[in-house]
């Protein structure tokens, strides 16, 4: 077997096939062994994310560390997670880790400096926003990060929820004009910043992707890399 | 964490994702952690499981088993396979496997049986076709079972080598003129007894419904079924 790639997902479960849809239609494959060798995890008892960071409710970290295991026994040498808020714990998930992790937000923070944009929207959890997960880090580059203001991002937060409850039409009238307002307040790209976005935009993405920075996107193009440079006698795109 | 359900995948990728998928939509859920704890190890190294039936090539039945282990090891109580070409080895499975399995042929065939269908058409590998994987499963209940002439098989399974190959308006334009030809002959539905074909067809699937029987959504409504009856705890269902 080459490479094993372990996905720590659950994270919502439509975020977690999404991820491996994009795995697989970014892997340059003529038949199923081409394809790269995945383990997902997707048991999503997990306590919720955004709850932990802004109401202190019970903490998401042990379930992750225990899921994570299962990936590492079962032999994953590099471990991603598709959901943005999960970062939130990175550092403390990458500290007990054997495998190698490729962080979502370092990639796609990477793909906004490569594009050379300096105005970006952000569109993520009320978490993910207010933990400054994706500010902080650009901030060294002169990277404007535009946020939608507090009735906006209650809508956009509201709108993750309602995709998550199977309410897709829904989801959909609540996220986009929010995503309207950030693209007419001059942003060049808006960051998708949580899993469930680009599931909720689909149409957008397809439709206009020069707006939008897609994160599972940039998630899984870095784990293709990582793959064809740890797996090279199975290197059918070189 | 509510019992474990681990996907035997890889055979092919983008059917493993599909079965997830459809596990995701059968699922009542509101919230993240209304839904079924899943596994999948989509390794796909595993041999070509209809050229080792006809061609007598390597066997994928070692390989199987040993992803099956890892699904086992991880704690999964109920194992599925969503390629019906692998259930030719099902019962060497079924025996090493201490957690429950679900035949994907098997719940198929009752969904025939329960529609009171009495004339079938099957689409499926030609390995599935000439082994009588399905045939002989519905022989005894007087279910006429329509298969494909020589010429129309040979398209089926180049139809299916094409999506696995990525590409998708090929094996549609392969697949679509068989299928017309059999609901010409007079079946009253047709089993997609390969989990390639829901996604080839999936628009004929949505349009019209009630000509086919997608083996991979039987196979997920009874796994949905399997764990609400052993997670009574986690059903919002009832």
């Amino acid at each position: 077997m080459n490479s094993l790639v372990g996905i720590l997902g659950g994270m919502g479960p439509g975020a977690t096939v999404d991820a491996m849809q994009k795995l697989i239609k970014n892997t340059p494959a003529y038949r199923d062994q081409d394809h790269i060798p995945m383990i997902a995890v997707s048991i999503p008892d997990i306590p919720d994310r955004t709850q932990c960071i802004l109401q202190h409710s019970a903490s998401p970290l042990d379930k992750m560390l225990q899921y994570m295991k299962i990936l590492e026994n079962a032999g994953a040498e590099c471990i991603i997670i598709p959901c943005n808020t999960a970062h939130y714990w990175f550092n403390e998930l990458k500290q007990q880790c054997r495998a190698e992790m490729i962080s979502i937000i370092d990639v796609t923070c990477q793909a906004i400096r490569n594009a050379n944009t300096t105005r970006v929207g952000l569109l993520a959890t009320t978490a993910t926003v207010t933990a400054r997960i994706y500010q902080d880090n650009l901030i060294n580059d002169d990277i404007e990060c535009y946020t939608p203001d507090e009735a906006d991002q209650h809508q956009v937060m509201e709108s993750i929820y309602a995709y998550k409850s199977g309410n897709i039409a829904g989801a959909y009238s609540m996220l986009s004009p929010v995503k309207d307002r950030l693209l007419q307040a001059g942003v060049e790209k808006i960051i998708l910043g949580c899993t469930e976005l680009p599931l909720i935009l689909e149409q957008e993405v397809k439709t206009t992707p020069q707006y939008y920075v897609d994160a599972t996107e940039e998630l899984i193009k870095k784990t293709v890399e990582w793959y064809f440079t740890h797996s090279p006698r199975n290197n059918i795109a070189a």
